[in-house]
């Protein structure tokens, strides 16, 4: 290891291809922490070279790569180098039907490549369904709970399972070629997975194509909680299948087909701990998290997100402070306060926050009305556990005016008191956050303090323009044209120039604590942001593309609104008009590059 | 909820007052995930009051609070607020004798002093032993483990453990004191607590004075590997009791006393999950992971940074840049280059890792040759399971000429030849981290990239100054005395102004990712920072007291070597000496506060 080894050219390479004994110099995949026990793990593919001779390939340490904020000769640009096998991840999604899967594989992959992360989801049964060289093959056992012939996913039937590991093995190759050789960091394998026989295929295939460094994770989403499952299965009847159907029947339905594949399901736990291999186990989304042998800087930060789920309704409110004195005079970063326009708007978004919420807190009511176990048709669509089922009324403790209200007043019912229609109810804290420059905390200025918690975060803080600030941007392309070139020609990875200049990788990197918050917490929010805060905060939310992101369309006067449901984000957004003093819904709405690229 | 609630004064609370029933309406704890079963919590204390009056008090959410980066009314410092009790927390531990309970007790707390919230320990077992009003009390079953009278602490004896109930109750209320108080933010109770009856009296204790907003983590450390638990054991026995008794003996002994607290010991689990108690269970110490219903932004934060345990044995070395051009003419921050000493120092510096990485892998395969199971008198310490254990000769593989070295050379042993000295033995990563200026980088200019994995950091860069940028001391005395003189009150809170200015909170805001890194990753690592940047690390190591962070004495010239070990983390420094080129250990090196206040 050190620079005067002598030279053993090929000695190490061949004595590693004497047979494997069982003694503990069998290869350690890299990162366990503990002795690989007695006998060699089934799983690890060829053995390891070790670093016993010069020429032989050593073991790199795989640290944290942050776009933007790391740098090495490998990788000027901070992205996971083509080279460090080691630093890639292939995360393999384990989980019977209606477990929620693809919702965390989407959500997941959509976090990563926001980091920057080049990620990617393989998903078996879409392969299938597009499949043209293998005619009439048959679907996934997750597809196929979906339809009637449900004997033909019986692990019995041979035939049909080896075409269907045929295609899983295709899918499983384009995922290798992905981060192998073309560039990708991440690739999620979207499939059921949940046979020992299966998950053996998988390993022996990566370890076969990749060699013993490529981390690979697998990832089960398992439900326990009767309630959360049948609100998933219940997700599932709004499919085309069962959309007409009795939902009481078709959910009897549903369930004997997923009696199918519990007979060869065998969760992750034992077979992974004895052969170290990585696993996170999700119980309940959110409720109670597994986590075995994470290793690796990716695996990590794949593993602190997933630990921050929750399904809670809620509303997620984003909007740029309103018009300043710079915004007027088209001077870019600085900290003017608020035009009296400005005021204005601070004002109308206090009072349409205050409508919204209550709006909500009634349709929420509603909906939780709409619930029952068993489903019944008409019931509220979709389905969320966090919709607590409402309670036979016999069971519901009335209260008793004699013992609780000694005074006689007894409770008066009223279009605004949200206990009077439901006494369980307990309406959302509502935060409300600004950024700590003056024209996004005095946006903020008119929300009640009783009604709202404000609080001021500098990750929220405008892109800083280093030198630039205080300039408009027709004096930037007079003063520094090559610098304008350059932030014109690549946005998102420019760096505005001098102390504190910042460039949109690093507004990324700051607002990543925020994200996960958001993910965290189960109350609603505002977030009264700047331009390119804005832009990164609905990147992440809407899953743009990195090319989107640093040209969005973000003008001042427009409130986003998103919304987490058991299927992905629903969002709207509202534009305010001015002399209405009031926001109003743009019907379809899409988001759309800026017209002016400067900005 | 609304402002034109109708006023119900006292209604609402006197309504909470009727006895509990057991249907849904019972009360929810804060952040439960899934809706309560049937029949109330055994934990939940005193009802919770709902919000259906304008005058009780309603929830408050409980978002991210990070010290210098948010701001509220009720937190101008971003510190929890006294007021918001459900944004503190407190950390039970749980756990049988010997699982490194106080060593995890003890970095968690230097982990979240650091990040700058008011963390404290509560040891039953310390104050026990200072306890005066209590004369001849027995001690925790812990500290009873190491002495000879093994049958007080037998679970059966009512009387003993009946004080010692006793002396834990009045722990716990000096830490919830402290928490309800005093201001502190985060109270570790550190104890066995390993039966059920126990923890139970700790909930109850809990929710009766801080009600049921304060947020409560269990958190057991379990040994199921053998190698661990026996290394675990190994290290108690370095303890006055068993130092000088031959270590087969004493560990039989160690192990005896410790099957009495097995008797009445229920790990974490089926409990905690019936009554939604959060709680975290490490295995192994960052082998497996349960989380379970974490909840509120510090929970996840001390989540976080468990999950990324570990105790490979591994050096982390801190030093400064060597002397730049800004150096040797006084002025602050800038990008200039290295002077020809410092190019001198960057030399030395190659070398000496050099040195020292390979002087670590002798001493590696030393201790390992060293470590038997059973001990052994004579063993190298403190144990640590990352040393392979030795297998006995007769299982090792010796590699076979014949087949191993097909063109009839041998392996030939070299004092460098560390595969040679043993074929088991993998040497370690070495990464070298800069920050992304001049000075740092070309203070790593001589690492050969073959042995070293060097990489740019911007967390890692120098304080900005913000407007201050590029100016002396004395400039600014004299140009901006009024700055200057806030900074000399409290360096600590300072912040340059002028846009990107920083202070050292956001330099520990910043480093926190590098921090958690350093804490995940196997490999050896050199860190090569700047002022500002090394204190904060080595605040970090040191777990110094934060009035000390912003003042301490970190020359340039100064390397300091930090080994984490079973035990807590070795600290070392060295001093460079310019003429010869080379580095010597200072001996008793005990870090100082600056005598340039302004530095």
């Amino acid at each position: 290891m050190h620079g005067t080894l002598p030279e053993v050219t090929g000695v190490s390479i061949a004595m590693n291809d004497t047979p494997t004994t069982t003694a503990p110099s069998s290869p350690r995949m890299k990162g366990d922490y503990f002795p690989v026990e007695e006998g060699k793990p089934l799983t690890l593919g060829p053995p390891r070279r070790q670093n016993s001779g010069t020429n032989t390939p050593r073991v790199r340490p795989t640290t944290l790569d942050i776009p933007g904020l790391t740098k090495s000769k490998v990788s000027p640009d901070g992205r996971i180098a083509q080279r460090d096998v080691g630093a890639k991840l292939v995360i393999v999604m384990v989980g019977l039907p209606a477990r929620g899967k693809s919702y965390i594989t989407k959500k997941l992959a959509r976090y990563l490549n926001w980091l920057q992360h080049d990620t990617k989801i393989f998903n078996v049964g879409e392969r299938r369904r597009h499949e043209k060289a293998v005619p009439n093959v048959p679907k996934e056992p997750e597809d196929e709970a979906m339809e009637q012939n449900s004997s033909f996913f019986d692990p019995d039937n041979t035939k049909a399972s080896q075409i269907r590991e045929q295609v899983a093995r295709e899918t499983l190759d384009e995922l290798l070629d992905y981060i192998l050789n073309k560039g990708g960091s991440v690739g999620i394998f979207d499939a059921t997975n949940s046979t020992l026989d299966r998950r053996k295929m998988v390993m022996d295939r990566i370890r076969e194509r990749a060699g013993p460094d490529l981390n690979v994770l697998f990832l089960e989403s398992r439900c326990v909680d009767e309630n959360l499952l049948e609100a998933n299965m219940r997700l599932k009847l709004n499919g085309p299948d069962y959309r007409d159907m009795d939902p009481v029947v078709a959910l009897e339905d549903f369930k004997k087909r997923i009696k199918v594949y519990e007979k060869a399901y065998v969760p992750l736990g034992d077979y992974e701990e004895k052969n170290h291999m990585p696993y996170i186990q999700m119980i309940d989304v959110g409720r109670k998290i597994i986590s075995h042998q994470i290793k690796g800087f990716l695996m990590a930060q794949a593993n602190y997100y997933l630990l921050n789920f929750n399904l809670a309704p809620r509303q997620i409110w984003i909007t740029r402070h309103g018009l300043s004195h710079d915004n007027i005079s088209g001077k870019i970063g600085g900290d003017s306060d608020l035009a009296p326009e400005g005021v204005q708007y601070a004002k109308s978004l206090a009072k349409f926050m205050d409508e919204k919420r209550h709006e909500w807190d009634m349709k929420q009511i509603e909906d939780m009305r709409k619930t029952h176990f068993p489903p019944q048709p008409g019931d509220a669509t979709p389905p969320n556990p966090y919709y607590r089922p409402q309670s036979p009324t016999a069971e519901r403790p009335r209260p008793n005016a004699n013992t609780s209200a000694p005074n006689g007043t007894s409770t008066t019912s009223s279009a605004t008191d949200l206990s009077a229609l439901d006494e369980d109810y307990t309406p959302k804290a509502f935060c409300v956050w600004t950024s700590m420059l003056k024209r996004s905390i005095s946006t903020a200025q008119f929300f009640n303090d009783e009604e709202y918690d404000t609080k001021q975060m500098r990750m929220l803080d405008e892109l800083n323009a280093g030198v630039m600030e205080g300039l408009t941007y027709s004096c930037i392309s007079t003063q520094h044209p090559t610098e304008y070139a350059a932030r014109k020609r690549d946005k998102l990875h420019y760096r505005y120039p001098g102390p504190g200049g910042e460039g949109y990788l690093d507004i990324i990197n700051r607002l990543r604590p925020v994200i996960v918050e958001l993910e965290r917490m189960t109350d609603h929010v505002l977030l009264v942001g700047h331009r390119s805060v804005a832009r990164v905060l609905l990147a992440y939310f809407r899953g743009l593309k990195r090319e989107e992101v640093a040209d969005l369309d973000v003008p001042i006067g427009m409130l986003y609104c998103l919304e987490p449901k058991p299927y992905g984000v629903d969002f709207k957004a509202y534009r305010w008009h001015k002399e209405k003093e009031w926001f109003y819904e743009v019907p379809n709405f899409e988001l759309k590059r800026a017209e002016d690229d400067m900005l």
